[in-house]
Formats: C-alpha cells, structure tokens, sequence
C-alpha cells in the first residue's frame, strides 16, 4: 500500500449520475472533488448495466438514453477538473484530526479530505464469483496468470493457456479478442446456447472449428474446481452434470458470470442504517457521522423516492452544508448558475 | 362570471420550469392536472424575462438558454394533455365536498380538483402600474379605451389618442405599432434617452419628425394624473420636475413600466406563511392545508435552496403524495421510467 498521502476537499464515492453531479454542485461552490468507483468506468449502473436504455424522467429530457446522460453529466462536471479512481473500491475511512477524514481504497489510494460524500447507489458492483473453494488464493496473483473478472490489457495474456466461463456478451467478446494473444482458449459453458450478439456467436464458433486459432469450446460444462499451488495456478477442472470431469491445463481463469451488487465496506463505517440504506437528514444528506454525507439511492429518509432527479437535488443540499466544513471561516454568498456561468 | 365548472385531479397554479415538471412527474402516476398562470405564455421567468439567458446548473446540460429548457420542459409535459388556463390569476381556493378543491381565476374560469400544487415562483408577475390617484376606475374599461397594461389587438386602437408611458423597449415597440392605427401617440418618458433597442429609437424619432404620422415625444414628463368622469378617460395630465404641467386629450393610456412580481391572493388563501413564502413539509411539499402543496421557489422548510433543480425533485414528491389523494383505493405500484416509458 503506498504511503503517498493525496488530500482535497471531499471525496465522492460512487461516479453514478448522482456522484458526477456532486461534483458539479460542490464545483460551483469552489470545492474540490476525487471520485472513487468500483467500476473502472464512470456512469455507474446507467453506464454498466443498460447504457442504451432511454430514461424518461430526467426533467428536461423527453427521452435519453442512461449512457447519454453519463456523457452530459460528466461534460457538466469537467470545468471543476474532478480527480477520478477508478476500478477501485472505498475500503476504509478513518477519522484524522480537525474534522477531516481519511480515505483507503482497494488499490491503495489515500486521500485526505473535508467531506465524504457517498453517492454509491445500491453498493459496490462486483463480479459474480464462482463458487470455487479457495478461488481467493488465486485472485490478485499479476498479469495474465490466476484468476481474473476484468481484462486489463491484453498483452499480458500472451502466449497463456486461457480459461474463460460463461455464455454471455463478456465472455465471446473476450474470447474473440484474447484467441489473438493467447495460446489456447477454453471456453467452459454450461450449454451450446450463448445470450451473445449473434455475430459474435457466429464468429467464435468459426475460430472453434479451426484447430490453429487455440480456441476450444468446452460445453456442456460448468466449472468444478482449481488445481495449484501457492496461489500459481496450474489447472481448472470441469465438469458436466452428470458428474463427468475435464482437467484443463491453464494459466489463467476469467469468469465472466455478471456484475452482483453489494453495500460492502460501506456496511462497516459505522453510520446508521435501515435495510441496507444510509439514513441521512432530509435537509441536508448528512449522515449520523460528522462530515460523512449520503446522497441518491444507496441514502433514505422518510418519503424518500428513488429517482436519479431527487439525487441531483440531493447532491446541491449536501454540497450547501460541506461548504462550511470546507470554508469555516466564510459565509456561503449564493449566486445563481446564470449570474456567474462556469469556469472556462 | 362563467356557471361552468371543469373538473380534473389536480390544479397547478404556475406555468414556470417547475409548474411544467409537475405535469409530468403527476402524468406518470396517472394523474391529470391543469395549469393556470397569470403570463399569456408558458415557462415562468424564464420565458418572460430572460429567454436567451445560459443556465448553467440544470443537471446534464452544461449549458441551457431557459427558453429552450421551458420548450424541452414543454414537450416532456405533452404526451399528459395538460389544459393550460393562460392569461388568468387564481383569485380563489374554496373547500369542497370530499376534501376537494374549487378553483376560480381573474378570468372565470372555475375548476374543481382533488389538489392543487402551487408552483408560483416569486409570485404573480404583474405590470407596474403608475401611482396616480383613482386610476383603478380607468382599467379595464373595454377595448381601446382607459388604462391598459397589454396589448391585446392593435385594430382596438384605430382611430384612438392614445398615450404610451415609459422609455423601454415595450413602450417603444408599441409606438411604432400603434402609430399604424391610432389617430395620435403621446410617447411620455422622463427624460430624452430611452432604454431600448437603438434601431427602434431611431424609427420612433423619424416618425416623430414626420407630423403626419401622429407620434408626439412628450419629454421630459412624467404621469401626473387623469382626467375624466365615471371611468371615462378624457386626458392624461402630465408635468416636469418643475412642476410645469401638459394637458394631453387621450382615449386610452398605456403604461409600461415593466412587470412586477407579488404574492397576489395566494397570501389570502390562510396558509401558513413565512416571509412571504409557503411553509411546506420537505417530505411531501405539503402546505398547512390538507391538498394543497406548494414547490420551487415559492415554497420554504429548513435549509431549502432555490434552485430549479430542487423544484423539480419537489414536483415529483408532491406528485407522490398527491396519488392517495386522487385515487385513495389504490396503492401505488412504483415503476420506473425506464420500464414503462410515457403514453405515446
């Protein structure tokens, strides 16, 4: 874990359309903003999970499409220069002395700030992980070796024995595109059916049939176990339902089962819950911790809706109460957005 | 007065960004809603006073000009029907049967309803109208003669001596539009520079030259006073600041002295007040008053920001609130927009 220390105004975890806003809404009150995400994209579910899905009720727009509206959001929230952290998750908070907080991510961030403003929606979004017994062991072992639920670069699974699991989008895309690095591609699918575009489908089952692309599907199978040694992998065994097994010699294993969500750390911080939910001041989004806000669907009050809409509300009265922890000493001399416009 | 009472779910008193909103935030809950405000057009402040201007803070536009957003605002509302009352202040809330509403505006119109939401902004915009004693009994004396504060046909005028008040850019676009059918402009300003765009003060001192075309400068006067008998104007008397007086021989005058804005009735309807706005609960924008709400700017709680944002995400809580009231058998089954879509 790196020692470097990075420090700012507030951190808001979560880069969902409530998140970006945040950033605007703080921006425009000459606070500044670090966004952490789980994802290692910004937008959140809008962008992960439907991107080409209209949305209706975003006032103003008769009809956009979710990863429309990430693009607005995030060209709204540019003046402000926020600092991204993507594909990591917020692990710890920590409070430092003079109010201020501490925050630790999964990849070894640390950053110093004011505020902290969670807009994290239903939780972190995770990677289905298969039931494996002692898959942890593999997990986070370096490039192109042991288990994996994103590809970072491709690179790094030259010339590997390669075993991906599932039959959607994920999988054949990765399929497709790793066959050109890697020496052999196993793909383990519990049935010969894909829930994948149809020319991708298409397209694999062309690399399959000839033995030279290294590409090998592995069907019907799901994955049974892990064979190695001090977290180096060295095999996944398959198996049919019926109890039949394949051991398939491999370096690495890329399950690509879909995304679960889960409030994780978040559970741990010790602010005040209601099923699963952050329970804040209606008038403010501050949580029962000092300095510690809530905002969008992961916060809940009495009436509360869940509409991206109240979130962006949310997000201008929690940036209006961190102003005074950020600025102790200054009165806050509102402005409307038309008087002054935006940095250049 | 009119006999005919319309009736609907709900009543909105406000034609402005928020007012418009709630059309649709109620039309997704199957609520119908008309709309009354006392402009001859939709969209509030942002229509009548600053169309062209960029608002920067509506989220997921970086930049809007308020009367594109009220156009958008406009088209987002339509797929619900709302029936617009334009032109009309609502003088009058009374309690009907049932927990019902009657309401009844400055031109007759009479509509009952289960709620009513007042999405007023700052209150009703009116003209300025001159201080001159018994004034009241010159207005509203029929086409083309007594104390207007619009325009409503210019034929009203043929013929007419007519005096136009004021240096802006109303009195002198009605000027040189009036000057094409009144026998005789008296153009009254305070002194000899005017407000308004330069082409039109160009044009307004040619035809002031030309004696033909009837148009008189009367400069540097003021309004002093009225004359004429049982609400028949007979001439508009006018002075220096020395105190030197004119006697102008006029049908009709007209005052532009721009609009201003006051609570109107809505400060006699008893609810509960505070500083000239309506004190609601945060969680459903409820007023003191069972079925009446209140939202954007003319509604107050604590911490409250006015923001149009924060107008919008309060449209939808009293959308919410207001279902049991218009269908008090019924639970509401929340969906989301992305599910269901809007009526086509």
């Amino acid at each position: 874990m790196s020692e470097t220390v990075e420090s700012t105004d507030v951190v808001i975890v979560g880069a969902g359309p409530v998140g970006l806003f945040a950033v605007f809404e703080l921006g425009m009150l000459k606070i500044r903003a670090h966004v952490v995400d789980s994802l290692d994209v910004i937008g959140g579910q809008c962008q992960a999970l439907y991107p080409e899905k209209p949305i209706y009720d975003i006032p103003g727009y008769p009809r956009i499409q979710a990863g429309e509206l990430v693009r607005r959001l995030e060209e709204q929230a540019e003046p402000f220069q926020p600092r991204y952290h993507l594909g990591q998750r917020v692990e710890k908070l920590t409070p430092r002395e003079g109010g201020r907080w501490l925050v630790e991510t999964s990849a070894g961030t640390r950053i110093e700030c004011a505020g902290v403003v969670i807009a994290a929606g239903v939780g972190a979004f995770g990677p289905n992980r298969p039931p494996l017994a002692g898959i942890e062991a593999y997990e986070g072992r370096g490039p192109g070796v042991g288990v994996h639920y994103m590809v970072g670069r491709r690179e790094d699974f030259r010339g590997k024995r390669v075993v991906i699991a599932g039959g959607g989008d994920s999988a054949l895309d990765w399929t497709l595109s790793l066959a050109e690095f890697a020496e052999k591609v196993y793909v383990v699918h519990r049935r010969n059916k894909f829930r994948a575009a149809p020319e991708s489908v298409s397209r694999m089952r062309a690399l399959a049939e000839a033995p030279e692309s290294g590409v090998e599907l592995v069907i019907p199978y799901q994955l049974h176990g892990l064979e190695g040694r001090d977290g180096n992998l060295d095999a996944v065994i398959v198996s049919t339902l019926d109890g039949e097994t394949r051991r398939l010699q491999a370096d690495a294993l890329l399950p690509f089962f879909g995304l679960s969500m889960n409030l994780g750390p978040i559970a741990e911080w010790g602010l005040r819950l209601e099923r699963d939910l952050i329970t804040v001041d209606p008038a403010t989004c501050a949580t029962s911790t000092a300095g510690i806000y809530a905002i969008g669907d992961i916060a809940t009050y009495p009436n509360k809706l869940k509409l991206i809409l109240c979130g962006f509300s949310e997000a201008a009265m929690a940036a209006h109460d961190i102003f005074s922890r950020v600025y102790p000493d200054e009165v806050l001399h509102w402005e409307y957005s038309t008087t002054k416009g935006v940095p250049g």
